[in-house]
């Protein structure tokens, strides 16, 4: 029986003793690491005493960022040190509970390089179908390697941050000339993201992925459909999706996902070397979807055809390093049936079929003023269930120049 | 008559005290801000007590990230300053010259995000024939807005840094599956690249460009063209570029090209508001592209479509902020004329037309061993000539995994 009085607490619940996300809280004393228990979250800086001298720079910092750099050694120990911790019958002489939902939960680390891929299969083909209104083919070069291009990091932000209608050139069909003016087609992209630390290092193999990842956050790559099909030829989507991607302020680690490893389908070609996995590191990732508390898709990460462990081997085997703080997201997670789809654009087809909310209210894009949040869960150990954080965001009006 | 004795340091050479670029030396007291005067540079923490109170600190750091951040007035007071001081007939106490040559000069600022543009009509144009087998069309949105991608900030590098040949995937023309290993058809590009600072901010109009642009550098975007054609359908170039990208290491204050001010060519369409310069933003700069010291292209950027004060109003204008070691480079510079064309792709033209070195070799693409430089001048003030930092490198070998 844990010290820690929270029923979310429980082995039975998502952020159980099993989970222990971390994340950075804000408290009287400042910003500060901590790692969440329930609904509650412990600060790492009143119990650093309990966490070993080599922990004792990244549990005292601000931010994940000296921990994301310590590596797996200091991960694993900051974990098996905690999971005793926690699951005591006595509290630890300095800890503190602390409500997460009382305080503000801030951005965790800092994003170095953002990287999205587009490994769905079932969102390259949907999108396929309606942006380029080919038929069902996918890029000649999709099924090789796993497809990706550079997001910006510097507009990633923690969920419950409110997100502007961005502005930006977009053509009407018919038109010669583009207009200006505030995107009418915003969506959301519900996607995995994966917070890279350890030694900077070039050409990962997909045996090493656990060591150069520390955890899994929930990310949300807001998409302005109008102005990402005027701008994206030849050189991709740019201010689309540029003015916010937002992640979740929990980051659950790798470790707490063991349980959750599957193979991912088969692959259709034979793969090059560097993207073979012995062990795979497919995820049985199930996501909710919520515009303004209505359930609109719940996608299974398991449906995606290219793993993590393959996308760092393929992000870094041309030189790139992975250095602490990188992020990369997995893409829209889609699956093969309607409800599955993990964003507007394939749920209404490009706006041709509307979806309706519990109050009512049809959307084909979002308005200003939607709601909208990702959550998810993964098996865990002894069949428990292992929650990840979730990300929330508003959409705000957009900005007049 | 200054105290500092240099032959290169005068008012006819493009170091002289016209420029006055500043970078990170390497001394035997560590990394710090120094700035450069013709062969020499002067460590700025030696003659701080004489800079005043609001430099102190962005003068004693071991890069240029503070300075980035303090903002244009404090841009406009150091460069007063540094000016009367290296033009003054006596050497300020705990001033010391420093031989840049003999000493390292290391990667002057973080590197917050990195997009890169695409801005040369002749340049796009040349791509889209040799790449797309197009006619002389441009994509659509080209005359429209100025655009494009998000490049990897954590693998740009100092003037000076050996790039390995990167591997990738590949496709042969006429085979069906692709191959893995070193590029065969690798390329530099000449750029200029434009390094941001001041108060994060989004939407920055045109009129506001030097609020939040510190300086100029030069950037070889080293590309790799075979694994560039194979991967960039539909999302952009990704491995292609992302192995590495040189940046010189002097940055020249922006406050040092005013002289340098032209017009752009007249657009082809009318543009968007927030596109329209009152003060236009071109740039006459010259540049110099050798490859093992021949001098092989002489690409001149007042022949830029876009200039950089549009190319970051179109950065921001959907709410990304520009913030402090943002870098946003050019594209490649490429002129009407064959040898403006600032890349091998389009100065063999897609390798059917070899050019000779000067020792009789003959190139396509670049070979192990190979050193491509890009140095540059601007017109400066009185008939001077304005010194852009040179950026080198030396191909290596590519890595066994």
């Amino acid at each position: 029986m844990s010290w820690i009085e929270d029923p979310e607490f429980g082995p039975d619940r998502p952020f159980g003793p099993q989970t222990l996300p971390y994340g950075v809280l804000v408290t009287g004393s400042g910003p500060g690491v901590a790692v969440r228990v329930g609904r509650h979250a412990i600060p790492l800086r009143g119990i650093a005493e309990h966490l070993g001298p080599r922990l004792a720079e990244p549990v005292a910092a601000a931010s994940l960022d000296p921990l994301l750099a310590a590596g797996r050694d200091a991960w694993r120990e900051l974990r098996e040190r905690l999971t005793e911790l926690v699951t005591a019958d006595r509290a630890p002489a300095g800890a503190t509970l602390v409500r997460t939902d009382w305080h503000t939960v801030a951005m965790p680390f800092t994003v170095a390089d953002f990287v999205d891929f587009y490994s769905s299969r079932h969102h390259a083909e949907n999108v396929g179908r309606i942006f380029r209104r080919a038929a069902a083919t996918l890029p000649e070069n999709w099924a090789h390697l796993p497809v990706a291009y550079h997001g910006r990091a510097g507009t990633v932000c923690v969920s419950g941050t409110d997100v502007h209608r961005p502005s930006g050139q977009r053509r009407a069909a018919g038109d010669v000339n583009p207009a200006f003016g505030p995107t009418r087609r915003l969506d959301f992209e519900a996607e995995v993201g994966f917070v890279c630390g350890g030694t900077p290092t070039s050409r990962v193999r997909t045996a090493d992925f656990a060591d150069h990842v520390f955890g899994v956050a929930l990310v949300n790559d807001w998409s302005a459909r109008d102005i990402q099909l005027w701008e994206s030829q030849p050189l991709g989507p740019f201010l689309a999706k540029s003015f916010a991607t937002s992640l979740s302020g929990w980051i659950t680690p790798l470790e707490a996902l063991e349980h959750a490893r599957v193979s991912p389908p088969e692959p259709e070609h034979p793969l090059h070397d560097y993207l073979v996995e012995d062990q795979p590191w497919g995820l049985d990732l199930r996501l909710e979807v919520r515009c303004n508390d209505t359930p609109v898709a719940g996608p299974r990460f398991e449906h995606m055809a290219w793993t993590p462990a393959q996308q760092l081997a393929h992000l870094t085997v041309g030189g790139a390093t992975a250095r602490p703080g990188d992020l990369f997201a997995s893409g829209t997670v889609s699956g093969p049936e309607r409800e599955q789809r993990g964003c507007l654009l394939e749920l209404t087809w490009g706006g041709a079929e509307p979806i309706t909310l519990e109050d009512g209210e049809q959307r084909t894009f979002l308005q200003d003023g939607d709601r909208v949040s990702i959550s998810g869960t993964a098996p865990g150990p002894d069949g428990s269930v292992v929650g990840l954080g979730e990300v929330t965001g508003t959409v705000l009006a957009a900005v007049r120049r």
